[in-house]
């Protein structure tokens, strides 16, 4: 699928906007949410313009898991992170906001307060950029 | 990596303990949640023993993303879910209590009050049968 002019995420893959990426290769990005439910919170998606689970291509959906796991482990090895949740939310009533396949990668922390859904806000961007220098080696 | 003798879902891969399944193939088998966060929760699974997202197999991982699609659309066109949640939980203190991989598949519905994380609560048998019935053709 070409990509959407309309699509957030189509402009990030584009560089049309700017973003803070940690990984990429032929068929993923990764980038740094702006607003982070936890410190290292990351988006993992296709290169190809897909709205959602129900859409994407499966080899680009094995694509992205692999790139969550490799992410995973990063956050793991330079966060410290004592965990991670991958989440993926498809349709307005399971949370999605942005219609472009997204995987959530969410390191945890001893005692963080992550519930979900939570009340997307503005990280703080020093912070968002040094977790993304440590994400991104 | 061989069936660990304790792991409950190597014993459910194995036949030992009984469950709801709703698909297998040759790496994965997807089964009902005993807890359901919402009607038609289930779980994907792969067949050889991983603790969690850092220790599966690449290809193990890329097949049960694949299979939670698969089931997601199910979902969708079987139970008429209005969307759908793909989590996973790596480590205890990212909500994980089976230490076996595993992707919950959480049909969604407008209006359902799901929230993370959910207390496990037994779900009616009856209604999950009903649920397993029709995901599985
Ligand atoms: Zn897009
Ligand atoms: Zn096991």
């Amino acid at each position: 699928m070409a990509a959407d002019p309309d699509c957030l995420f189509c402009k990030i893959v584009a560089g049309q906007i700017p973003s803070t990426r940690v990984y990429e290769d032929e068929r993923t990005i990764a980038f740094m949410d702006i607003n982070p439910g936890t410190r290292g919170h990351l988006l993992v998606i296709p290169r190809e313009h897909a709205k959602d689970l129900l859409e994407i291509d499966p080899e680009d959906l094995a694509a992205c898991a692999r790139t969550a796991q490799l992410l995973a482990q990063r956050a793991k090895d330079k966060l410290n992170a004592d965990g991670i949740n991958l989440i993926n939310s498809c349709g307005p009533k399971a949370w999605q906001t942005v219609f472009h396949f997204h995987i959530h990668v969410i390191p945890r922390y001893d005692g963080d307060p992550l519930r979900l859904p939570w009340q997307p806000a503005p990280g703080d961007r020093d912070e968002i950029a040094q977790a993304a220098e440590l994400l991104s080696a």
